[in-house]
């Protein structure tokens, strides 16, 4: 039997919308008020889910507090508290819209994850706003 | 890399659940209070979401405001504080259920998202009930 | 000790703003898209606040369970799917605005509730804009 | 047209984690303090999806209030108030995580919903802990 | 200037309500399903709120990550994952109803926050059902 | 009759907290991760409530829309998508804490309500830490 297991962190980070390769003008009118150069920030919620087997032993597809350390040790640790668009190496060459901060964020835990599972990102920027991403290249 | 991007957003409406083509009897059977002459209405909680390629210069599937703005224009103006059983041309000759109202909002938007995208809509008639469209025929 | 006990509940109702004794245009000066002739609705959210003394044997202030049986007999099974500005007697002379439809639920149930014990009423209209009233005159 | 239907409950119950197969000190190991002896609980919400044909003379997939009244009358109705670990012949021989708690609910009501529909269940332990299955074997 | 800090917890727990000096009889007829032998549980939600003058020096009334930590040691660390009924010595003399659980709490957490400080609890023992203590004798 | 009307509303902004008077180890060590130098940022939200007479001619204490429209002029539009450390001359000489924001924000809007009614700010910086000031001194 397959089944989603789904956990639910938070992060609170900064960041602003730029790419280095327009003009200040064109990025300020595609980006508008996220382009703003002294940054702003948000409360992420991240949902990380993961598809498998339930272990017939466990009752379990995977553990949550193992699923919690890994969302811990890779993700949070590294990005609560931070500037996205200064502190994170992940973001060095990636404007960290909520598209891409999914996308990251999917390419790391990824390789944590057993490799017959699947794997599913759901990152809300606001309430209003949300990325879901599951890998489809 | 396909990811989907979505948006909330909130219209207050009347509506009541009617098929002109039955007794008042048979409405009242099948819809409940639901047929109440005098109508009711709700708080619809609206995500529209929308999955295509990320592009890589912006690093968006499609500009949040653009889609917000497309939202707005198209349903939350004809919708808010409206009567949708008789202001909207939209249920003149289809129930105003959360069913018909979602695939209502899903062809109007349909138009206006590009042709390369999947569009998918849920909607919340109370936080206990809602639907989902994804446009299969 | 003096402790509050609360309860939640909700109703689905349609209404409209309108003072009778204006002109049209006044109308909907005052009160914009929410004068429609037509009425727009609400899922409304209760919260009824009882605070008084706790029972040393009961360990309560008061029997939640017979709260809830209160507001759903004097309040939901009376305003749910309803339409307040023609069908309840209640808003007979009174505009249904969130204020007045909060001062008429404290009304109410005040006279079920034990003279000793304070009433407070909190009422959503929607997630953005709510009321509270507390019996004072 | 297909479209989804999807009702949200609610129940308080009590379990514990625990495969009587192995020793104490695996549990413990395992299972952390969801092994603990005498118990903790949770108030799960459960989200029951039904997809399927909108009907054109009723404008619904499946009535609401049937679709509620069949969670209440074979799950709420069970559950609620209850120790899933001592007082449900569901998980006489099964260790009730969330898991094989939304699969246990989702055999249940299979037989309850048309065949022709599909059915998801969505179970949420905590608002940070939740499993979806679909019934995929 | 008096400004009050208001820390949101969580735990998960288990309960009955029963009063050892009732019979069963009365004890059914009072506390309902509540008094189920084996328990039942909820997650319940903790305010935790600190009115007191705000420090020029650090612009608070009191460091977050201070309360929290003391909510963590003294409530979250002993309550969580436990049955109140049987594993607390708190309530070995008294009916873990809500109300007395939110009193337990103020009478502990007092003797750490300091004493020119008011200090309200806030209990969520189902999202529909809550309590408010400020220690008022 | 004197009741509370309530408005909520949202701003994305960046702060840090830092007090220049002190050293960089004595930031650290009272601020933590959120004396981060690159700054970090939140989605606050923020609850305006306003207690008056209800009108007998409108049934309200106060215009919704004209409160919003003052919180969005006074407030939102001048801290939404900012960095409030930076951007923002209200906390040139005060540590942007949700203590400080608060109180400044209810100084700002004190100014645009009625003389006669009372104003209590909310202010959410997470989901989990939030405060409330009243205008006590």
């Amino acid at each position: 039997m397959k089944l989603t297991v789904c956990r639910k962190a938070h992060f609170n980070a900064t960041h602003r919308l730029n790419n280095p390769n327009w003009s200040e003008e064109k990025n300020r009118k595609v980006f508008g008020v996220c382009n703003n150069t002294n940054y702003h920030g948000h409360n992420y919620e991240l949902i990380v889910k993961v598809k498998g087997e339930v272990d017939s032993e466990t009752g379990m597809v995977m553990n949550m507090n193992h699923l919690k350390g890994l969302i811990d040790k890779y993700i949070i640790d590294r990005y609560d508290h931070k500037n996205l668009y200064v502190d994170i190496e992940d973001f060095k060459d990636l404007n960290p819209t909520a598209e891409n901060i999914a996308i990251a964020i999917w390419r790391i835990l990824r390789e944590h994850i057993a490799k017959e599972n699947e794997l599913l990102i759901q990152l809300y920027e606001t309430d209003r706003n949300f990325v879901e991403f599951s890998g489809e290249f």
